[in-house]
């Protein structure tokens, strides 16, 4: 664990951890956790992971429960403070860091403190899902285009502004959406969207837990009740018709 | 080599080569790729990454210049052949198998015929792009909302069918679209975008020929007239206000 002189920080890797499971991380993911001195991790992240990187120092740094500004520019702060005390930082981040990852905060802070960044992609959740589910993205005559979002729910008016882009793309991905199934399906459906289009629910992707369930627009609070503290997609669009026409009672899938 | 009866077929994994670099594939892919009797890859994949399956037979597959469908007809018939010849076949598959990647018909071939089939997921373009430019897709106050397509121009007023869902999201990546920056620009106008909107434009993503420009809109077809053979992203939206800030000229920001 060399310390890095306090003149020379070291440098700051964002590496992504993946949808969950700790063989779907990047060779090159693995190596930096081998090397490092320091792992600042997301909640989220799965022990297995952390085991890559068996002499680093641990640090969860996540913002459960937190109050969100005022956290981001704490784990900012941490990671500046890290790279002053440490050769070879990584910053564990779930999924990929640049899909809602609040990656763009901690570059630009390790930036404009003079430290080196790099950011390692990792494996975001939908494509976990995706590969757990055998059903593509896109497909030929049914989707060219997927939008992945995070629906935040206005006031008014512009309670549902989220929905009209959403609305527009072939396969819709919502990705922190599994205790907003209510609004989201009304955001959809005054979009014009109808309450038969196929949908699935993911809840840890790539996990021994995962669970996979099918069915309709109209059917989401339904089928997202059960949901546990996992986090979970929702996917809609006609490339799910054949999963939910199996399983048009929101059964599961995969377990 | 193991050859597996003919009686009981093999299993075939459909596998992530991720974007390029060899060390972006996943822990999992490489094992399976070491633990291969045979490999049908796309012709875009690295032969880094086919040195990964030393010992397996090598079939390229790829789609250059043939006739597509059919050509897509004759690839799920190799790789049934080969789940009837050998005991594990990985199709390895650039990016995401489950992104612009016709797995959906190589699955369903595979599974009608009774072979047992798994994807394992990889990095896609667009996030191998994103940590080598240093720039979130999504971030707060400028985009939650990221849309992947390929354009497909159609005749007459269904020409630019793709711009509108496109010109609803907030980050735009574009996929295979190297060759059509001009109608590009022309139906993201029509659609309503300003032709200041900050756009790059990646080529190679993750490997050493990497080259990133930045510019605007108006200027995609300027951005794009130098490329290459190598796969090229264009990629609109607020996010990219910084790098293009800095080189409005469309020169590249990173080589």
């Amino acid at each position: 664990m060399p310390a890095a002189a306090s003149s020379t920080p070291g440098k700051v890797w964002l590496v992504g951890a993946g949808p969950g499971a700790a063989d779907l991380l990047t060779l090159r993911a693995a190596r930096l956790l081998a090397q490092a001195d320091i792992v600042l991790h997301d909640a989220l992240v799965h022990p297995d992971v952390l085991a890559l990187a068996p002499q680093a120092i641990h640090v969860p740094v996540g913002k459960r429960g937190g109050r969100p500004s005022t956290t981001q520019r704490f784990i900012n702060k941490r990671l500046v403070d890290a790279a002053h005390r440490h050769a070879r930082v990584v910053r564990l981040k779930g999924g990929d860091p640049m899909l809602f990852g609040r990656a763009q905060e901690e570059i630009d802070a390790l930036r404009d403190a003079g430290i080196e960044v790099e950011v390692v992609p990792g494996i975001s959740a939908v494509f976990g899902a995706s590969a757990d589910a055998l059903q593509s993205l896109t497909q030929r005559g049914l989707s060219r285009s997927v939008i992945l979002l995070t629906p935040r729910f206005g006031e008014g008016e512009s309670r549902h502004d989220w929905a009209r882009p959403a609305a527009a793309a072939d396969t819709i991905v919502l990705y922190m959406a599994g205790r907003s199934a209510e609004p989201i399906r009304e955001g959809l459906l005054a979009a014009g969207l109808p309450p038969g289009l196929p949908a699935i629910v993911v809840e840890n992707a790539s996990l021994p837990g995962e669970r996979i369930q099918a069915g309709r627009l109209g059917d989401l609070p339904a089928m997202t009740r059960a949901l546990g503290d996992g986090p979970a997609l929702l996917m809609l669009g006609a490339v799910y018709e054949a999963l939910a026409g199996r399983r048009a009672d929101g059964e599961a899938v995969a377990a």
